[in-house]
């Protein structure tokens, strides 16, 4: 089959598409044939080696998100037949024709998304979904979701929405928080002031969704009401912070740190369901919707990835693997 | 009736016995002969004059646990009686001879319990057990508490040992080490040297109680386990604190922030029936017992507060109300 490889780290052009051996299908495992796959923020600092695949999947394929149809069965597979349509999230491997995945982490598509649409899912609507979870978030609470045109902040806003909450979100541009008042957003904030602006309007938020970390920790703390959650999502601000511990005390907050990529199975598959059960719902009833950016075909993931090194994007750069 | 007033904010000379007007229960209220009550490190914040009583206890009257019996009750009170042995949380007026507070408030004592045993475990216990429940602490879990020697420490140690978790302990003197072990207390550790002492064991805990605060927090992230939680239920060696998020991020970690006596009384209903049903029969069956380090009489109420300025107890100082 055809994937792209990392032949070495380094940038972009360390990217080649090339023929590997296709993987096979055994136990409770299906293979899967990749339609269309999505780049992730991770996959740039994979190809430079800072942040290597774990056990089981292929270390020098990129790709953390895939939407396709099921090739083949293993002899365990309970569920899944050839033909049906599924998406999801893998440790690595997606940026190719082919890739294998446990049953369980294989989500039926809604019939009102196509392959380039569902390849923009996963990611972003579970790391969401599963924030928000985390956060114990429940309808009539207040988010405040930072760099709201990041795929993930895409998809909180509108989770936050669906799901009976009022969003608050910061973006350095006008036309950012345009896109996300268009997906949802109730308040708009400039990345700049937007602490000044939430104390001048006298409103604490009861969750906070953060990419950020050092540079906003002062003000996220200040910005929570009792009982508030703050939940560190990226740290694309610096990780080292002087930190206030009488207003985590007094007010009674929680600070919840979270990563995806590295959790075990059991907490993946956990993770992958609760999105089928509550999230997949609101996909095809159309109460949320994948936000893709621009498409890129897999021969052409260096400069995919070099379009994504320029933050430009709102919303998801996604690949498509299949005519 | 007569009870300890705050006459002015000041040292412990500024306690002095009156005679006040006796409460009178009204609606869900029930009246309360006191027996016996405890002190807590907050009732000098309050004599200070730095922690004021909330809103609905007696202002110049310190005092956060009782033990007693059921005086009269209000028209509304649905299960209390005359004469019924009870004890637990107020936010405040316990050092006198009747308090009044609300009926879903006050637990009944196991029959094994004195009054002096009694009113040594409300606000240790509770403080304990919620901060656990807080944690999600579960069975086969590691627990490290900081202050082992003091009166929550105490309890905390008894309490995961009963629920099926093992101990860590850190206190400044070999002394109270012993004593805590004694409680059951798995690993002591020494406070000078305990992050040390954990790192070269090799060992890591699912779950910190910590009343020390920012001289301890690096040291505390590091010593937790992945998806550990370390609970700030004071902040005795400082608030400010440097702090690297990617260590949080990476092993998602939880911080919570807890502090008892502002919650809202619906709040504190559920710590106290959480506390009724989970510990009581702890302490009805000598799986936990109250670490009572001396009694005072009501009237020597500075004499109490003084000593408990020493720092030098290992468990409940107690106030005798009644012979």
């Amino acid at each position: 089959m055809r994937a792209i490889v990392i032949t070495r780290p380094g940038d972009a052009d360390v990217l080649q598409l090339r023929d590997v051996p296709r993987p096979e299908p055994v136990a409770d495992l299906v293979r899967i044939r990749v339609h269309a796959t999505a780049l992730n923020r991770a996959d740039l600092l994979q190809r430079r080696g800072g942040y290597p695949a774990p056990f089981g999947v292929p270390a020098d394929i990129p790709g953390l998100e895939f939407a396709g149809e099921i090739d083949a069965v293993g002899p365990l597979v309970v569920t899944l037949r050839p033909g049906q349509r599924v998406f999801g999230i893998v440790g690595g491997g997606a940026y190719a024709e082919y890739l294998i995945t446990t049953e369980r982490m294989a989500v039926t598509i809604p019939d009102n998304l196509d392959w380039l649409q569902a390849a923009a899912v996963p990611e972003v609507f579970m790391t969401a979904h599963d924030a928000l979870r985390q956060a114990h978030f429940v309808a009539g609470e207040r988010v405040l979701v930072h760099a709201v045109g990041s795929g993930v902040g895409t998809a909180a806003v509108q989770l936050v929405r669906a799901l009976g909450g009022t969003s608050y979100g910061t973006a350095r541009s006008p036309e950012k928080l345009t896109g996300a008042r268009d997906l949802g957003l109730d308040v708009g904030l400039a990345a700049a002031t937007w602490s000044d602006e939430l104390a001048a309007s006298n409103q604490q938020v009861d969750v906070i969704l953060d990419f950020v970390g050092s540079s906003y920790l002062g003000a996220n703390l200040n910005a929570l009401a009792p009982r508030g959650r703050l939940v560190l999502i990226g740290l694309l601000g610096g990780a080292t912070a002087e930190v206030d511990l009488s207003v985590i005390q007094r007010k009674r907050l929680q600070i919840i740190g979270t990563v995806l990529r590295s959790r075990p199975l059991e907490e993946k598959i956990v993770v992958t369901q609760a999105f089928a059960k509550q999230v997949v719902p609101l996909l095809a009833r159309g109460a949320v919707r994948p936000v893709l950016h621009r498409v890129f075909d897999l021969q052409a993931a260096a400069a995919a990835q070099q379009y994504m090194e320029q933050n430009a994007n709102f919303g998801k750069i996604v690949l498509r693997v299949t005519a």
